[in-house]
């Protein structure tokens, strides 16, 4: 069984995740990308994972058989486990709690060498369906308070397996950079009565030179205070605190900024590997002698994407401190990845 | 002129270091190590640097010729610049500040292929004082808050030169993580009148499963919240708060159990990348208008090296949340980091 466990320096949970890679041989292996006979992401081996959670598929085809656009499944190898007791534990001066959650994987395509940018709008929209339905549905489970929803491309970024995926991680914890940044926006909003983010979208608009692309319902930047080269961030230019609650209309013109995003960021940096992270609001389920805990969420948060491409190593210095150092400024990337000429 | 910027929704300062690689192209040149025609840390070619700032060398030999066994130099590109004024300024909802700091090389030995875990415990205890010299110099600078010392060993732990070396960068703001313990460390103490770091080492002492070695002086764990596999934690046991205040004798006993550690991770791991960064206190200079701003510092903080392997890859998760998944229970690790055979 995993476990959570608390560390009292660093203010953060870890999660030991015991049925994981553990002896010292072990690492050479996981370096790579593992190579498989035959992949289990594509058509014919939907054996080959655990049975489908949720699927976008011809009507008339089975579950667990071809015929699927996108298919969810749990992860063969759960860092978290949906089954069990939740369970809070002193261990001395340390915390700790049993390792439930859910780790699910989104086959975004059957296509085993097609990436998610170059995938159509409406493949892109079944993908943003697929992570709102899985959201939606984890969230009914009071023992998880975080969704998370991202994406590892390439073996340098994460990736254990090529063909095209997310990942949904539910903790039953928030996460401590997840935790800061509602901390911050709820500060901002009991200060001023107004979303922190929409005025950063003010602020950067009225600028510009950190622009990328702005359309009628997304805007893409590259922040201020950027941590790494390139790091871009996509945000709804209209207060929306939640991913969970788009439309599949406004899905879809998500689904065109996000390939936008996705293009501009491989052609000017030559397929780079990435990662991205979905920032939404956690589980609102009341806590415990707490029914308004999450108090003005509402109008306080802004769910956004942040992407960064792995063009830089993490050193000891950043992982030493928390401390970035990034080469590029924003404004510098933001005028490479808006100059790209992109086909849409 | 580098740049630190404010991330007010993370929380954290990042510099922005204009003069290092900054095109798309640059990235490419980043991912292997420098390959250069000749060392500029071997002997015969200190003037392939910047002059030194600090040695241990023969007594007959002048400054940047060979005949040194530790040289100390400005990096050629800086993070952070010395010369000119600290101006912190508002930038709208933004804060940035300029990019005053240092950065030092600290080249461990003249031989190239050496590592340091395989230099003398005298070899390394030379390395100790170069720390300490330089540590202790740069906080003079009442602009500078605060003293990273950190090696990268190997390109994918983010050396970019393979001669054996490690970094001191003084930044103007102390890191986030620093805080962060700083903060814990002095609500521990306000409560109990304990350090923290004292109370931990008894407690892991007394269960004593994840005690890699302790000897009279130091000792080795992997602590109970391992963010990686293998992580490795040296404190001294008796409490102390300050690196910088090590005697001569003291670095020689630090100097074995360093060699000690870095030995067991070598020979367990097969020699792998790693980074460790020194804990130590900031520099102790009083902030406008609160002359007690370090308070009980002396008390509640306690001076460490914490040492990770590279073995897996930092991916979406981790990056977007803070949260880390550790394949690698600690238990198991010092396990395996116990019983390999060293010979001191």
């Amino acid at each position: 069984m995993p476990e959570l466990r608390y560390d009292p320096l660093k203010s953060r949970w870890v999660i030991i995740a015991v049925e994981r890679a553990r002896r010292p041989g072990d690492f050479e292996i996981a370096k790579e990308e593992r190579k498989l006979t035959a992949c289990p992401f594509c058509y014919g081996n939907e054996d080959k994972t655990p049975p489908e959670i949720f699927a976008i598929r011809d009507p008339s085809t089975a579950p667990n058989t071809p015929g699927w656009k996108v298919r969810v499944v749990p992860n063969k190898f759960p860092a978290l486990r949906i089954e069990g007791d939740l369970i809070r534990e002193g261990v001395g001066i340390f915390d700790k709690m049993s390792g439930i959650g859910a780790h699910e994987v989104v086959i975004e395509t059957p296509h085993h060498e097609v990436s998610l940018g170059d995938l159509t709008v409406e493949e892109i929209k079944n993908v943003l369906i697929a992570y709102r339905e899985r959201l939606n549905d984890l969230r009914r489970d009071v023992r998880l308070r975080y969704i998370l929803i991202f994406k590892n491309h390439k073996a340098v970024a994460g990736a254990s397996l090529s063909h095209s995926h997310s990942q949904i991680i539910a903790t039953p914890v928030t996460p401590s950079i997840i935790v800061s940044e509602l901390r911050v926006a709820k500060e901002h909003f009991t200060r001023k009565e107004r979303c922190i983010f929409c005025d950063i979208i003010k602020q950067e608009l009225a600028i510009g030179s950190r622009i990328v692309f702005d359309n009628e319902d997304y805007i893409m930047w590259c922040p201020f205070a950027s941590s790494f080269p390139f790091e871009s961030w996509l945000f709804p230019k209209k207060h929306s605190y939640d991913f969970g609650l788009l439309s599949d209309e406004e899905l879809n013109s998500l689904a065109k900024s996000l390939k936008e995003l996705l293009l501009r960021i491989k052609l000017t940096l030559d397929d780079p590997p990435y990662n991205f992270v979905l920032h939404t609001c956690p589980s609102l389920h009341p806590r415990p002698g707490k029914p308004d805990y999450w108090g003005t969420i509402e109008y306080d948060y802004h769910w956004h994407l942040e992407l960064v491409p792995r063009l830089t190593k993490i050193a000891g210095f950043e992982w030493g401190t928390g401390f970035y150092i990034n080469p590029t400024p924003p404004e510098i990337a933001a005028e490479y990845l808006r100059k790209i000429n992109i086909e849409l």
